[in-house]
């Protein structure tokens, strides 16, 4: 089985390598690029049969209405909350996604990120640029034997939580629901506020959502004990910036963020002021691998579905 | 039992914490301490029972027979090339080192110095500095995958090669005899010079002696291949500078070092024009922990063969 029409939205050229291309022209007659909120959309959809979205766009009832011969929906990300699955299930269309394409990357990126602050690289590169070869005043921990909290153990959470157990970390967990699995592993489940006073090390691995939304409050703040560092790795509504301001001022934790793209300059320039806050551009997900990945799973995701085996879907 | 004079040499009253000093006047009548190459060493020995040396402080036949009560040689250091230790043990005298106070230390300092580079850390944070929040350009990879290349399997190697298999890596190593048993745990032997061309990333982790010296040469640095990362943990005398500065040259690979301090400041001032070249001061072994090991290993030897039980000897 083949596509006769790929519609696709918000998806660049540049967002695949040609050998995806070729393989993705292989499956379909017709391939029509149109950018975020085109007016050609509702028109282009009536012959779509297989229609590819980028992050965030929006795929309503009206658009599936607007699309009789529609068969498929994949997006070009891991969240499909602008995506109706709901009504597309309804109407028999399965929606995909490609979960877990920078599982790796991320996880792999926390733990980089607390191994820069405890070991102090920058200190150290700066020394020895200044032509001083001399340790003493410096200081340095080991993630070993230090508690280990993870908050949202999905994909990326379980295996920060795995490569924290590599170093021979103490390894526990914050999660809506409990991961017995997991816990045979030597994962222990904590509630929020005993985690947060326990931790060392504190990674955020939760989706943005309404209960999470500044999950890291003036409360949660207050629990964190001296010392620690806190990596988020998600989107910052999950963290109350005044409550967040508030504690770094007792200059006894560090806070590193790399959603900052996502956030007004002001509050930028707040978090600025302050050494212990570790802002990075987003550049936790963006492994080579990471996009071999994603461009592998977006386009076997498709494939599988031609072949009657559909794959990551999420309706 | 304990002892009737302790005699330090080249120990200063920082090095250990109080509760440490505490436990050796616990076990002992009186504590003598020197300085390196005093001319008292020989006087103070006459009625020394335990002979304390620090890091690379000799300790010849002549110390030894100057000293007919001795009982005990401890250092505080894991090296005790200085020591006669064969001497020592044909006069019944043990001597002890504190081996593997700062393999943890190591191990995570050289995963920490590959995943700063290959996370772009440095970039990433000058970025956000500038107020520049956008990854385009950036680029990162993962040590999943990758081939990890261990030369010297002792306690840091072997330690550094379990972190590195918790990433995921293909860890393999190098070492003058085979260790088959962590052969067994998926480590696999390769010859040098297949493994310099195989490796993504070199740690060095033998001892500097006659035979690895200068182990990194012309002739080594011309199979590592393009994009490696090669990280030296152990003195730059296992290094042929001239070598190492012609690779350089080429940009397509980075060497991290850290035994800075025993370099000369011409011979770092040449490696300082390359960026591909990165310096560090010796932060390598200087974590917290390490120190705690390194004060309670000293001590406990001591105890230990107050005993009966000697621990750590090295003859």
């Amino acid at each position: 089985m083949t596509f006769n029409k790929i519609l696709l939205v918000n998806i660049k050229e540049t967002d695949l390598d040609k050998k995806y291309w070729d393989k993705i022209d292989s499956v379909s007659k017709k391939k029509v690029f149109l950018p975020k909120d085109s007016p050609q959309i509702i028109q282009e959809l009536k012959d779509t049969d297989c229609l590819l979205v980028g992050f965030a766009i929006p795929v309503t009832k009206e658009h599936i209405d607007s699309a009789p011969n529609l068969k498929y929906i994949g997006t070009l990300a891991v969240a499909y909350h602008k995506i109706d699955i709901q009504y597309a299930k309804k109407k028999g269309i399965p929606v995909t996604n490609i979960a877990g394409y920078c599982t790796e990357s991320v996880a792999e990126f926390i733990i980089t990120a607390i191994l820069n602050e405890i070991r102090q690289l920058d200190e150290g590169k700066e020394r020895s640029r200044n032509k001083n070869y001399d340790f003493v005043g410096m200081s340095a921990s080991e993630i070993k034997g230090k508690v280990f909290g993870i908050f949202g153990l999905g994909n990326i959470g379980t295996r920060t939580a795995e490569l924290a157990q590599g170093f021979g970390a103490d390894v526990r967990y914050w999660n809506r629901t409990r991961k017995k699995d997991y816990e045979a592993k030597g994962i222990k489940y904590e509630d929020k506020s005993v985690l947060l006073k326990n931790a060392d090390f504190i990674s955020i691995n939760f989706a943005h959502t309404p209960e999470t939304d500044k999950f890291l409050d003036e409360d949660a703040f207050s629990k964190i004990k001296s010392g620690a560092i806190v990596v988020n790795t998600v989107p910052m509504e999950t963290t109350d910036l005044v409550a967040l301001e508030n504690r770094l001022k007792k200059n006894d934790m560090i806070f590193i963020l790399d959603h900052s793209d996502e956030m007004k300059q002001e509050e930028l320039n707040i978090l600025h002021k302050y050494k212990n806050c570790i802002i990075y551009p987003p550049i936790a997900f963006i492994s080579k691998e990471a996009r071999v990945n994603k461009q592998n799973l977006f386009v076997e995701n498709i494939e599988n579905f031609l072949k009657g085996k559909p794959t990551n879907v999420v309706n």
